[in-house]
């Protein structure tokens, strides 16, 4: 699959996402990435530890709009298609997201 | 200065880094480099949300095994510095970082 | 309404409530009311500062039991009937909850 | 001990608290208090999920407050004087906030 090179069989795939909401995430990406670079730069220069921090601050709020994006993409189109399929699988997918949500990201 | 070519003449430096404690934090900072790379892949190949979000809550964990890090090398440097001179810094010093953590960081 | 001594006329109300959940709940917040009692007592008491933060975290664990059983509840129910109606709500309710997870609850 | 009928013989004191910090915590508790009866009160009527869950926001909120002032209060008093004491348990005391503000406190 010449699109995807690091494809897995077993990947599952999004049921739908926003063209426009998969751009703004992977411009946040990218400039995340930038942002980490700029910590570890900070860190080798031996930076004061509250400015340092106060950047760490801005990654993970950068971050949170990441998984706020995926979120509600996820409600919109893989929940809403799993509730109007009314096949039992809505309880299962909405489980998933709540315990990601209060489990494992913050 | 050739041993920090970023270095601005107005940057804080840390009173005292440990350097193990610097030295994980670098390790870190290379991991989540790429971990953020990774996340740009999955964004980019429409990967399913749920599994997105789950790698957005290791890059976060990540991230705050850094704060951590250097919150504690704060607390026994600059802070510590600060209560040893006495010289009334170390009200301002704390309220910095006391600010950080409830205000900013997660 | 003799049932709801407390319900204003302007107050919205759950599409659909488990009463497992309800009942959940309603335990969990009493026995929060009896938790932050105790840190009142602790506070004038002069409770030694991490003793009194490790209660303080455990009221916010509980807290967030309560959230999460919400949450899964809003979204089991009132999410699910809003994509059912498919009348164009359903982007406002996923709107709304996305704004509470990110922008308010921790 | 008539004053502090609650008391237990094993309970460690805080070094110094401010007299401000300690009467603006009891304040916030007794709040919060009645917040988290009105909660109970909201789950009751079966009020609209959302609606709780901006309520559980708010008693967070005052949560942080009070965990914030027991820090600050923490830093300037007990730390510092393990810091000035100079007898090796500074690292034990900054440790152990540190592990209370990462893995616990949110």
């Amino acid at each position: 699959m010449s699109a995807h090179p690091h494809h897995e069989a077993g990947d599952r795939i999004a049921v739908g996402v926003d063209a426009d909401a998969k751009d703004r995430n992977l411009k946040r990406l990218r400039r995340i990435e930038g942002q980490v670079r700029g910590l570890h730069r900070m860190v080798q220069e031996d930076r004061y530890c509250p400015d340092v921090l106060t950047q760490v601050a801005a990654v993970q709020a950068a971050l949170r709009g990441v998984a706020r994006e995926l979120t509600r993409n996820h409600l919109k189109h893989c929940t809403a298609a799993a509730v109007a399929a009314d096949d039992g699988t809505a309880d299962e997918v909405i489980d998933e997201l709540v315990d990601l949500m209060y489990a494992k990201l913050r």
